[in-house]
């Protein structure tokens, strides 16, 4: 397949490829590239993924197709999403470089991604979640990742000229909007052929979805302020899928869905996939092994991530307070008392709006068509089902009283 | 002053052009061009504004400097922006041909529109407002002209790629968008060298406006809003000297300050300079002429405009409720009660958005740069002061309680 110079990739033109490309070529050393090692390993649905390894490094190259991958060329999806993906990651790594792969080369005709090999021990953070293991940093990482892309990309500190500049751009990544705003916000308001769910037990459930008129209006509310509020540059799937780990460190990847949304899109896609975390412990507990320390694990690092967010969003918000951002001048809002009113009104907003979104992807992935692997592999349906159940159940409840939550504490106390 | 194919017409320069331009030179005939007749009659601060006549018909050419032509060159203003309004003006005509003129030509390099000619009896309705004269269906027109305009440019009527490729192209008009934000939402909430207000009488309600914190908490979240939701294309400054009219006709022109933000902008430019008239009605009763009659006609016209503007916007969506707007998907809000409450959420925001704004312009104009004609004509100071204290209360008033009132008709019997 070849359209105007773009061509797929395999291990033999990959080579080539990288011989030719010296900010690939340096990252792998002198070798000859007939001995560079070639693995794909790409287990996502959209990409391919190569980890390309000599003697001296390795390096990770991504190649996105113009369909998507699993499916094949009958569902097309627009290549250039790799442009945005790798706009996007530079500009991440620019504001917290500690938590985001380094690009070294893009290829936006061949919709070509090189990057930093994030090496073992770090694994998939959901595959830790689901095996129960402990990442005492994750918190405080996440915290740090979300605070510093999130406040730097909006109006807290851009002037209004670099804010629209930037969100008109991303306005191009319109096709992975659409398909975010069919999968989350439509479908599982809907019958769809795409949806599916634990059955039959869960069959009163998705209708039940299906029949809530009430959480319809919520989710219409927040469809709205993702389709049109331009706060700030989001990651736009911030699950624990786009999140790699080891104790000591977190990388979050994959941010082809970012485009200037609502900043409770990504906050809320990270908690939501804590809770469908927690929830689906009881499905992996075992003799002796009852999950109960490591659920206390969970929401803490939950409680820690909201309030270190919120402490570290703030405290930036605090030194650029005389900085380039318009969207509250220092002239105006200089009075000691003002600042905290301001800043109490809007992450108060902020709060609701993640706790909103968190509902919409939790609901999403119980009732929708992308699932979760931390219920998937419950292989006793009886018990998936009644995880999934507690799940959902907590997320409408969320979704329509996420007004009257003030802390993190009381939504983990709801949750309990 | 020449840039690039860039020339400032004069009379002369202005003739030839037509000559070789054959969509306004077939408007004006097939005259001498030097028999046409020119006038020159921007009496707006940033453009210039001709009217070409000849024996079978007018014309308006507007051509845009690079600078704000009431000051000069020492503050500049992208003449880009010549580009949006042609552009929503082609939009808006498209969608309310009735009320709005039609454009014949555009020529961006030169920043040139030429348009249709609103003759006369036409006149700028703040003129008419002032003079106490009652236009019969200019609610009928107004409310139609807002609800074609945003209902069709919303997501509401389009596709989310529609619509985001719109907000992208509009996002080059941000130059306007920073003066709005500068003297509507910044400047009148700080000490500023442009701010003037009717002084001394009203120098302790400018510095009012400067320390109330919560009106400048209010006036943050509707920056915000005007920053960061991108609803639908507004018009952008819909006060009473941007609709010309008679008895039978109403005309929305200088769309130049559109973009794509919150339809309670456009709404609450209107209403707010309908309640400037209201209060400065006092001013202008003499003897035996009190004016009540007339400030019970604007008030009508204020409850009308809001009510058939509810209720043809409303009635739009029904009409398109299976239509190609992506918001509120047919199979998913198909439910009768469901969808009455969609809507009712739907307006009760606008309402609120549209009062919010409502009393930011009404501010502005008091203590901010820009005044209006309505009040500056009151040449006894002590009286103007009056009127314009009554309105500045009533506006500060509206921007912290506008979640309180339900209806147009409670808003109105609270300015009464």
């Amino acid at each position: 397949m070849t359209t105007e110079g773009f061509i797929v990739l395999d291990e033999k033109t990959l080579r080539e490829y990288i011989k030719k490309t010296p900010s690939l070529f340096s990252k792998v050393g002198s070798d000859d590239v007939d001995k560079l090692e070639v693995k794909e390993v790409g287990d996502g649905n959209l990409n391919f993924v190569y980890i390309v390894t000599s003697s001296s490094g390795s390096i990770v190259v991504k190649q996105s197709l113009p369909y998507v991958r699993c499916i094949g060329e009958s569902w097309p999806m627009t290549k250039e999403r790799s442009y945005f993906e790798a706009t996007a990651l530079k500009r991440q790594y620019g504001l917290s470089p500690k938590h985001v792969p380094e690009v070294y080369h893009f290829d936006r005709t061949m919709s070509v991604i090189g990057m930093r090999y994030i090496e073992p021990p770090h694994i998939i953070l959901r595959k830790g979640l689901i095996a129960g293991v402990k990442y005492p940093l994750l918190a405080e990482h996440m915290a740090e990742f979300m605070a510093n892309t999130l406040f730097y990309t909006s109006l807290l500190y851009l002037t209004t000229t670099e804010h629209k500049s930037a969100v008109a751009e991303f306005c191009g990544n319109v096709e992975l909007c659409r398909l975010t705003e069919q999968v989350v916000f439509s479908d599982p308001y809907k019958i769809s052929e795409f949806n599916r769910w634990t059955t039959p037990y869960l069959d009163g459930d998705a209708e039940a979805v299906r029949n809530d008129n009430i959480l319809k209006l919520e989710v219409a509310e927040l469809k709205s302020k993702f389709c049109e509020k331009t706060q700030a540059l989001i990651h736009g799937d911030l699950h624990t899928g786009s999140v790699m780990v080891t104790h000591e460190s977190t990388q979050v990847i994959d941010p082809e869905f970012a485009f200037y949304g609502p900043m409770g899109f990504d906050i809320g896609a990270f908690i939501a996939n804590l809770l469908l975390a927690y929830f689906s412990q009881d499905g992996h507990a075992a003799q002796g092994n009852d999950r109960k320390a490591y659920k206390g694990w969970i929401m803490d690092t939950l409680a820690d991530t909201w309030n270190l967010f919120h402490k570290k969003f703030t405290t930036l918000w605090d030194i650029h307070k005389e900085g380039p951002g318009e969207a509250y001048l220092h002239e105006i809002y200089n009075d000691v008392e003002l600042r905290e009113l301001v800043k109490q009104k809007y992450m108060t907003e902020l709060f609701h709006d993640s706790l909103g979104f968190a509902a919409a992807k939790m609901i999403r992935r119980i009732v929708g068509v992308a699932h979760v692997e931390d219920f998937e592999s419950i292989t006793d349906l009886v018990k998936r089902a009644d995880c999934e159940r507690r799940a959902l159940d907590f997320a409408k409840m969320l979704m329509k009283k996420r007004r009257n939550f003030n802390t993190i504490t009381d939504v983990i106390s709801a949750a309990q």
